[in-house]
């Protein structure tokens, strides 16, 4: 009878264990976008503890909890390419399920990051891009794109007419696109608006503030300055504020840094241009994936990846702008 | 002691159920990337029996194998915009999860796109956006800049010398693009090299052999046509034949339908254009199913879905032109 009793439970756990087995296995194929608590994909940034790369951060972690794949973050603490480098060198040496980097320099990393994908590890670039490395794709803003945008804006805020200057760092290949976007917008598009004067702040506050003071000086009547990066939209900023002329002009800036945020909420900054960050993150993380786990399509020699996404552009105002304020 | 028995084998029963629970449960978040077969997915194209859309119905059924969810493939049959406007109609009346649609016209669907959108269905483009539509994303070929990695390769097949055409088909915005994206980089990158003429074939084959015949004869030194299209390029294949210069002069194409291919298996056609027309498929799937089940960023209003990819453009040759053959 006892003999009896342990048949029969065996006979039930059995059935049971089996209609489990048939459920799970029926559940995935291969393709299944699911992967392994020790796979470990890294994030490599420069300056690394600025707010900037909060987002990307975020949006590469929400990718991992999507994917069930941990990830880390590295980057290099100054604005320090061969510190850049070494960390890069760091992350490779642990052999990592992949890498997203974002380059300070579109050349200097390439050796490093050829390396990298030389040895099989997947790498993609985001925000800015390593064009003649290796890495399997970019993602990150269209910068002239991001101009054209601002222009359009710039536009309607100042009912199609007016003079306008702009302030940017035409050293860096993404802020000559800005510029150029902005530029060839305004002159095709709005013939009652005139481009006046494009001014160097390099990328700095204090030298933003003295060449805003200069054009809004040198050109009484002008309505609007469009600064292509974050430091110069907020010396702009000063600017007109330290001239009283707030709310005589129309600042358009870029990112969304604390600054920014804090002059769009006072009214100072008209509108600034967020980029797509989070979404660099995330389609990241899901690229490094793909690429991890070989889910190609049908042709060899071709990766089931896009080479370039565009990220977008979102224009944030006093109406929006709550939502761009860092979470903690 | 029939009781007993029934009570254990009830116990262990339980167990096994808690356990298998268990696992289940804390395998996935909110954000797994799972659907359920239920959730139907709807690709709209025009022409659809036409050998083009075999491969991004291969990566929307493959991204549907990855994500556990079902596809449905729909188009006009004819190159007709009232009937593609039809299908779509009759597609949004069923509810669908997503909609992926190649519009043959850039302006004419976005009524009805613009529908689907707004009764909540998520609607992306891929190979032929409606710029102006509510559509969340495109996902196809910058053309622009497939005429510039023509022109490269025309260049490497020329040594970067001597004269050179193009065929196309000048009414359509795609076309204007890759001719404009071959003749800046012609006329910018290569000074040894001349763009003699180009040529409106129409989109057909007998008028494309016709026009590349007068080009041929007016300008008996070229040495290259770029055909922007691919009945383009077979006309310029027997333009070529006919006229017994094979070999004389290169040949580059657009996409890989039967012809092309046979035509550079044959050595009449030295290379084409193959666009990323899986990726168009795979990723338009993963778009519309992040939109589903809204696993979007940490910001209101702002999609997670990049607005624009570009999937890319690979140069089929000789060497690898067996792979682009269509799979059965």
């Amino acid at each position: 009878m006892f003999a009896y009793l342990i048949l029969i439970v065996l006979f039930v756990v059995y059935v049971y264990q089996y209609q489990s087995e048939e459920t799970t296995n029926n559940q995935w194929s291969d393709r299944e976008l699911r992967g392994t608590i020790d796979e470990n994909y890294v994030m490599v940034t420069f300056q690394a503890g600025i707010d900037y790369w909060k987002r990307p951060l975020k949006g590469f972690e929400d990718a991992a909890e999507s994917l069930n794949v941990s990830v880390e973050y590295r980057g290099a603490t100054q604005y320090d390419v061969n510190e850049e480098i070494t960390v890069l060198e760091q992350v490779i040496a642990k052999n990592p399920s992949g890498i997203a980097i974002s380059t300070m320099d579109p050349e200097a990393l390439n050796p490093v990051i050829n390396k990298a994908v030389d040895s099989g590890i997947p790498v993609v670039m985001f925000d800015a891009d390593a064009p003649d490395s290796k890495a399997y794709a970019f993602l990150g803003t269209n910068n002239h794109y991001a101009g054209v945008t601002a222009a359009h804006k710039m536009a309607e805020l100042l009912n199609e007419e007016g003079e306008v200057g702009v302030v940017t760092h035409p050293n860096q290949l993404n802020h000559q696109e800005r510029t150029q976007g902005f530029r060839e917008t305004i002159e095709n598009d709005y013939p009652n608006m005139t481009l006046v004067d494009i001014k160097d702040g390099r990328g700095d506050q204090m030298i933003s503030k003295e060449v805003s003071e200069e054009l809004i000086r040198e050109h009484p009547n002008i309505k609007g300055i469009f600064a292509s990066e974050a430091n110069g939209g907020v010396g702009v900023g000063k600017a007109v504020l330290d001239l009283q002329k707030k709310g005589d002009l129309h600042i358009i800036s870029f990112d969304t840094d604390k600054g920014t945020l804090d002059m769009i909420d006072e009214g100072v900054i008209s509108a600034t241009m967020a980029q797509g960050t989070w979404k660099m993150g995330y389609w990241s993380l899901q690229f490094l994936f793909h690429l991890q786990h070989d889910i190609a399509g049908e042709l060899e020699g071709e990766t089931n990846l896009p080479r370039y996404v565009d990220t977008g552009i979102t224009v944030v105002t006093k109406d929006n702008v709550n939502e761009y304020y860092p979470v903690e």
